[in-house]
């Protein structure tokens, strides 16, 4: 199975291509240079050619093209993934949606809307027409798209009080479309829609989303200062616990984080000050400024609507999830993040703490789980290499530390470890050529993978010296 | 300390008062009658005169004319308690808010009332203006005032998403008018709340009340039957276990309640059925049928957007929380409740529902409490006396159930036997004559008192047989 680009370019040449070699290098790239495994593995990765379909019709016609000469297609939206999700293992043809951007409906708690649309515009018109907003965005929200996020996210600010996107109820309805010869338009609620959230494109491409809402409060964004880490950590868990103080983020950020990456907050904190990052519901701060004061540490440094900084920082969820090592990576750029679950185990958070203290800095995001919390870690990771990471993510596992491991490009890898059954079972049926974003879920291509050490995909384009 | 009712009386002879012995008979009166215990020590009490003040400056006028001459003022809103929270033990004044009913601001997320306001009033014009309602209401909503919620309730409808009524962040601010020689008007927020919030009246007047709102949903109402009560109560925590489906309701009904004693639901249950009350929202009625159809058993036997019988069953809420009791007894009159917290311990509710299956029906709510989530029950209990009910309790607590004791018409009876410090310490300041609700607090009384058997206020009206 031999793909001919060639012959698929031609047969889609009316739709909107980009030509530009550099256009085409930079749309296949994603966030993936967060980590320094992944940047050596997957830098040079390229789409043969670039379409950006305007409609499902113009998706239909790239799928059929791109299924007839056995092309592969790689969904991309906003690019802001960092597991390297959207980026063309095999080459082939790079879809980007983000001209398919139109809301279609908005409703009393949900929107319906094209999968291109970046998520700060949607909330912008959201809030403006209805007063709501998603329960959930990426820190990235400015420039990624709704379909990225459902396609491979799994919570962000929001995740405080709604849980993770894939908890029931957080995603109500998408529409995907297959890679078969003839492609079909299938709707997914309920069960289904696990089949094709957070599975990168490698089954369906998502046409339309049904989404959710919530209220759009004027959020008060908060610095809180503590003496330390673990004072911190256990207000943001008291906060996120608190079932009548309605909040949208709770991070915390070990010392010397504020001060030494974030830039205009430096002035404000010492190198030894830890961090808590929130943002509370007016009409929830009674309740916020009664439990702060229920702790004997904790000072508020910043306050969106009341202290005001010479230099405003920008909102505070730009300070969380991933924008905490996007930041690091601007003053330090060989620094990298693991990601890691705590459950809502607090002394296992001050173990790892103390443990990992010189490959670390930590930074936790709280969120909802179950009937509980549980503490999502994001800590910057000081510069290593694979088999220094490797090493550090096998001490977090022998801690009983669950690793999301983020320098892997596989389903598998950045999750659990283990076939999704029912990813898997819809790509037999959606992709039966195995073209959609091929590589990047193991259990297709090779189902008795080890995972004694990293995958890799035999079918990846071949690095530039490896090619000479 | 004698008081002089007749000349208070007379000094506030301009306002509204009520004359008619059969009015003031009836409005000395509450919901005390969901208690045999309360019934037998309570049935003769009457206010010696009903005041019904239109503004904070008539019920200052009120609290000064009786401060001065020495007597009791109870207060009462829509007089829907059932601890006998609104009646005057000692007699004395009764003073009726419902006159004060205006709403005074809605904003984005918050609404400043009167304390008389009918909470069904209110929410509907928050609805029809805002778009908002509040956050939890007490089943007996279309009776029940804002302020006797606050002064007499604990949660409600509402509670299985936003935790309970003295949870941080669901009251913002509470204007109090002390009763001194010359009355304070006192604006309480934070911790302060917690001096008069659940406090009966005891040690202020409330004259203003600012609440956090909720999106008003249209939200849809469902009967859930199970097979087995574990199933249904099973079921019940692990709906509102997920964060992604926004709920409002979750009861659960031990078989034959619903087909003994919920008359349009009758017809559509069989005696040994177990059913689910609940609410879920529009927007969440994916997520509950992907949760429901997790289960094995749980049959969706009405649906408010959808199933339809013939005889409309009404709001799903009012077989809910203190509904669920008062349906009961308009069948068989003699019947009376407990209130119970198991926490999130679903075995232990078994063992209740076995051990005591001869002596009460269950009948849970599912609240948020905390990180987690607690199961509050308000059993259905056959008819015994004060011993037998006393038994009951003392066997409920021996399995390590908390009771709030419903048959004892005092604060601490009917909480955790123990002073309020922050109400008892408010109360020396702002009821330094101890005018206000006399009797409701032992450790104002008696702050030795053991609680080894139920507390008898000693200035209690002596019962009609005993003055005889």
């Amino acid at each position: 199975m031999k793909p001919n680009v060639a012959a698929a370019k031609a047969e889609l040449s009316h739709l909107d291509m980009d030509e530009s070699p550099a256009t085409i290098r930079n749309k296949s790239r994603d966030f993936f240079w967060y980590s320094p495994v992944l940047k050596a593995e997957m830098d040079h990765l390229e789409a043969d050619f670039v379409v950006n379909p305007k409609s499902e019709d113009e998706i239909i016609e790239v799928l059929k093209a791109c299924y007839k000469h056995d092309v592969p297609v790689t969904m991309r939206g906003g690019g802001t993934g960092n597991y390297g999700q959207a980026m063309p293992l095999a080459g082939g043809c790079v879809m980007h949606v983000t001209g398919m951007n139109k809301i279609k409906e908005i409703g009393l708690g949900y929107v319906v809307a094209e999968p291109g649309i970046i998520i700060k515009e949607l909330d912008t018109e959201l809030k403006e027409k209805s007063g709501q907003e998603l329960r959930m965005v990426p820190s990235t929200y400015s420039q990624a798209s709704l379909g990225g996020f459902i396609a491979g996210g799994s919570g962000g600010v929001g995740s405080a009080n709604w849980g993770a996107l894939r908890d029931l109820g957080n995603i109500n309805r998408l529409r995907v479309v297959t890679m078969e010869e003839e492609p079909r338009v299938l709707d997914f609620t309920g069960e289904e829609l696990h089949r094709v959230s957070h599975a990168y494109g490698t089954n369906g491409i998502i046409t339309e989303i049904e989404m959710p809402l919530a209220p759009a409060y004027d959020w008060v964004d908060l610095f809180v200062r503590f003496d330390t880490f673990r004072a911190a950590t256990e207000f943001a868990g008291a906060l996120a616990a608190e079932p009548g103080i309605l909040i949208k983020l709770a991070s915390v950020y070990a010392a010397p984080i504020a001060h030494k990456y974030f830039q205009r907050v430096k002035a404000h904190v010492s190198e030894s000050d830890h961090l808590c990052g929130v943002m509370v519901a007016p009409h929830s701060m009674d309740g916020f400024k009664t439990l702060l004061d229920r702790f004997d540490e904790g000072e508020v440094i910043y306050r969106s609507d009341d202290v005001k900084w010479d230099r405003h920082p920008g909102p505070v969820f730009e300070y969380g999830w991933n924008h905490t090592t996007l930041r690091a990576l601007k003053f330090e750029k060989d620094l990298t993040y693991l990601q890691v679950r705590y459950g809502d185990d607090i002394e296992k958070i001050m173990e790892a703490y103390e443990t990992f203290s010189n490959d670390l800095y930590m930074h936790l995001e709280v969120m909802r789980e179950g009937a509980g919390l549980s503490f999502a870690g994001l800590p910057i990771v000081k510069p290593l290499d694979k088999a220094g990471l490797d090493k550090l993510v096998a001490a977090h596992e022998k801690m009983g530390c669950l690793i999301f491991n983020p320098h892997r490009y596989t389903l598998e890898e950045g999750g659990r470890q283990a076939a999704d059954q029912r990813q898997l079972d819809f790509k037999r049926e959606a992709d039966p050529k195995g073209l959609l974003n091929p590589g990047k879920m193991i259990t297709w291509d090779e189902p008795d993978f080890d995972y004694s050490d990293m995958y890799s995909y035999a079918g990846i384009l071949p690095k530039p010296e490896a090619a000479e």
